[in-house]
């Protein structure tokens, strides 16, 4: 959360979609650009996993955004023209309620008590932040990674409230392959022994379970041919070496980006969020894939892969671009030759940005 | 091991590749057929990480081994025709020395102060049932996944020692892809509360990393594409849901690995082994691959990969093959279509079996 973070607080019952509720709730955000008096240039973005809703910086808020290559004036989503809206996702603890909140009943962080999330709860949460703004329908819709995921939550439950909708290395349901990731990245947190069910603490903090997890994650996240451009087997001397550790320069890449993640997150807002993804079903109330875009989609799609991809491969992004085409819907769809896998969104603008900015025009 | 293993007892120092020695040392070896009076039928199949000796089952020992469809009277290793061996590595826990054993100059386990263990001393510690046989030639030299490794580094030490090689599913060395995913098995092992930097105990066994690193393993060692074929996203009610995890059909299959594997492995020889692969370079003391295929092989090779491999990527295989033909040998290479990833070699053969058989003809 920074200077130019917003807050929406909502001081009444907040049903949830597995059917439990919360008893209120607050979405943090943040926009750039200017809303028009017709309100019809909102694009709203949905975010991965982690990243809160900076997704970009603006004269109120000068650091880098997590998306700082393609949101700006003059940049591929153009806030000279668009009124770009980013909603901290529900569940997570970057200034939204979720399991590190405080629960109003004990006074104490939420953690384990928290009641079961969906991502369609991440949707309706951000709902509430368009609604509040007065935004009837979106310009535009994008959703990278777990975005993407909202973003069909959001479809389901707000059809034909957007005009173009952008998919990006996304899927309607997760692999097995996945899912075993994840879950692996779940049960590293769960069993280390500062976890204790919850009630950890900052002095003992489930540091090695959330450093195991990122970086079975940032293995997920990248790509087996990256990293051999980059690394190779180079040795690195940053680190001291450890037991059976820290020989090589991917070693000491993986350390760095745990270092930083550990005290970023919040372990059961990753739990939550990480097992939502696993559970979400595009298609769990409509007859299929089509279906859910026959009846909440008619406009200008976008969908974007990578080959590269192991977490969400590139023939899930086909499947979403067939459904979409079968709809009548006109769909653009690119499999992008990126080296970076799942991650390329985040890090090869190069790519991302021309066929985003295209499929705005 | 079991009632088919023999064991070969070395009462004199062996000293290591990186420099440090062994008092002496025990391997545990197993053979199937006969060796003829020219002893120049040999097969000697190299394992990969976890097996030991027991690849094949036998009169004396009917438990059917990790290669059981691949060596037997009439299978693709026939051994009606060929003397087949093979023996455990040395730094593994199934009947040979390694961090598992008993230090004699302490009477303890040496788990941690086992010396620093190469793929090269595994090599060498194989040679020594081979010596003790009296063979001078191997007739082939098999080796998959960490096996191939050990098959190259006894090319390196022991040049024109076979007359045949087959290399399956391995390569010249790590990339940094597999060395991410081991070392992170490692560290999984290391920070577990009960490893206790190596003394841990039967009754605080460090259970929990074990099975993080098995199941890490698993990820790596199938395939996505097969995953989805064998469990989509089917739900599993053999295992009692766990807190955040054990919904899906694919997380009771990690389960299950991991129960299997946990009592059967012993912790410091996994991180023994694990860090010996990533260290391994073939090249080390050549100038380059065909530089040592140049000086340690001519004969008729094969080399099979899967396309779904994730931890030897096909790549590798094609690396190895072309330098083998750069020497002018006889070079068959196979990209088998098998879904099941690294782990092919030890479930699909029909497709492995046929190749195999011809290149021993």
């Amino acid at each position: 959360m920074g200077p130019a973070t917003k807050y929406l607080v909502i001081d009444k019952p907040f049903p949830l979609y597995r059917g439990e509720r919360l008893p209120g709730l607050q979405l943090a955000w943040e926009s750039w650009g200017k809303l028009n008096d017709k309100r019809d240039n909102a694009v709203l973005v949905m975010t991965g996993l982690s990243p809160g809703a900076h997704a970009a910086s603006s004269a109120k808020d000068p650091e880098p955004g997590w998306w700082e290559e393609m949101i700006g004036p003059g940049k591929p989503i153009d806030t000279r023209r668009f009124f770009v809206i980013c909603v901290n996702s529900l569940g997570s603890c970057k200034g939204s309620t979720g399991p590190a909140s405080i629960n109003p009943a004990s006074g104490k962080p939420w953690r384990l008590k928290f009641p079961e999330l969906a991502i369609e709860d991440i949707a309706r949460g951000t709902r509430q932040v368009i609604e509040h703004l007065g935004i009837e329908k979106l310009h535009a819709l994008i959703g990278p990674s777990m975005g993407g995921l909202t973003a069909m939550a959001w479809l389901k439950q707000y059809p034909q409230s957007t005009e173009r909708l952008c998919l990006i290395s996304t899927a309607c349901s997760a692999t097995p392959f996945a899912i075993a990731i994840r879950s692996l990245q779940r049960e590293a947190i769960v069993t280390d022994r500062n976890f204790r069910d919850g009630a950890y603490t900052e002095d003992d903090w489930p540091e090695v379970g959330m450093r195991l997890a990122r970086k079975l994650g940032m293995i997920s996240y990248r790509s087996a041919g990256e990293w051999q451009q980059r690394f190779g087997r180079r040795r690195q001397d940053y680190f001291p070496a450890t037991l059976f550790g820290m020989r090589f320069e991917i070693e000491s890449y993986l350390e760095t980006h745990a270092r930083k993640f550990v005290g970023q997150f919040d372990p059961c807002c990753y739990l939550y969020l990480s097992r939502a993804m696993d559970n979400f079903d595009a298609c769990d109330s409509d007859e299929n894939l089509k279906a859910l875009f026959d009846r909440s989609f008619t406009g200008h799609a976008l969908v974007l892969g990578v080959a590269s991809d192991i977490l969400f491969p590139l023939n899930q992004q086909e499947e979403l671009a067939k459904a979409l085409e079968a709809t009548g819907s006109e769909v653009s769809f690119q499999a992008l030759p990126s080296v970076q896998g799942h991650d390329a969104f985040l890090v090869d603008f190069e790519r991302f940005g021309p066929p985003i900015a295209e499929w705005l025009e």
